[in-house]
């Protein structure tokens, strides 16, 4: 198991993860969770997975759509135990991203927010999320965009003489591979992928491309939190929906 | 008719584009051709059009590859009487890539190499695109990579104390649209989109998405020449093969 594997688990990690995620004007709430809904079908009647479900909110959400059955999988036994007790009637099961292979059944919709970044082996991930798709279902994730987990010194932003960000220093993107970064802890492990190898892996799994969005934030966002002008040089987020044909 | 349409025609652009061209160190020989063959289906009996085909060169390698009928199109008069002067039994035809409404006919397989980026309007391309392709056929296309186009103020890197490639200066990717840019000379007019964009356009033209490459300079060509390294920080081109279904 790599660390990043554990990391939900760290209490520290947890408490911190917990304040960032309640926070109204993260960026998950403010562009990444508009983007996941905007690329989900109709969910109603709909099998559906969420893997790395966390605390199992989006899975209540998809549940509130309409959805026939939820499942969350997380690999964090302390962001499992808050999604049960706050989530009654969802089936929420500890399962390893890295290895798909004790999940069973078949689904209309797989969901993964934020979680596959944290993938060491893509393909064999795009290949289980492909094999526990009935056909003609989807598959819609999102992750940390490419240009985020590309330095291999973390991601980082050349300021300008009032202090705003000038410019985000851009290294590595052709270097993939592993990633140990600082974000709430220390060595924090993520994978980092250039987009074409994300979509390779996808289509060559057999699921279609259909959509992506780097979301940009509103002027609206913009302007009440100018933090976010900085999202305008370089995205937080990827996310795709892709299909199984 | 924008300036970028007309720059291949401007004397000083045409003389510096066909030094660069020739020079078989440059990153179209070592890196972008190489790619946009190896997403090349088999082209034996194919009827194939290339759109910008400049001075012919890639046209002759169609034809030398089995192709039973080639069309070159470009917008420059100076490049299509190169093409034509040294390319005989191709067929050249001067046209605006903004504008495909005079193309007959249909293809099997439709090439642009480095040609993308100069189209205004690229969900028009692409829709244009699909309709002169035959059901199963095949687009291959390469452009300036995302992260080239994106800067306004044009592609640049902080140096390091030797004079290095420290890191490129991203900016402006969300920003998208006209980019007035200098490249050999002053003001070529190219357009930046997000890789969502361009993927985005091919898809809603009912193009599938099948290979994306981001070519990466080998071990071997960084070692013989070191400029090359930069290129694994922020890649030079972004090359797609979609499918007509």
């Amino acid at each position: 198991m790599s660390a990043a594997q554990n990391i939900y688990d760290n209490p520290v990690f947890f408490d911190g993860y917990r304040k960032l995620r309640e926070n109204p004007d993260s960026a998950n709430i403010l562009l990444e969770k508009p983007a996941l809904f905007e690329l989900s079908p109709d969910l109603t009647g709909k099998i559906v997975l969420d893997l790395g479900c966390g605390y199992g909110k989006n899975c209540a959400e998809f549940y509130r759509r309409g959805a026939k059955s939820v499942v969350g999988v997380d690999i964090s036994e302390k962001m499992l135990e808050v999604a049960k007790s706050e989530n009654h009637g969802i089936r929420f099961e500890r399962l390893d991203m890295n290895d798909l292979s004790a999940l069973k059944g078949k689904f209309d919709v797989i969901f993964s927010s934020l979680a596959a970044h944290y993938i060491e082996d893509f393909d064999k991930f795009a290949e289980a999320v492909s094999g526990s798709l009935n056909s003609g279902g989807y598959f819609i994730f999102s992750q940390e965009h490419p240009l985020t987990t590309a330095p291999v010194k973390g991601a980082s932003w050349a300021k300008d003489a009032d202090g705003n960000a000038d410019h985000y220093i851009l290294t590595d993107y052709g270097n993939t591979g592993e990633r140990n970064t600082s974000w709430i802890v220390d060595s924090v492990i993520k994978y980092h992928r250039t987009f074409s190898e994300i979509l390779n892996a996808l289509i060559n799994a057999g699921l279609a491309i259909e959509k992506l969005i780097e979301p940009i934030p509103s002027r609206e966002i913009i302007s009440r939190l100018p933090g976010y002008a900085k999202d305008l040089h370089k995205p937080s987020f990827l996310l795709a929906r892709a299909r199984k044909y």
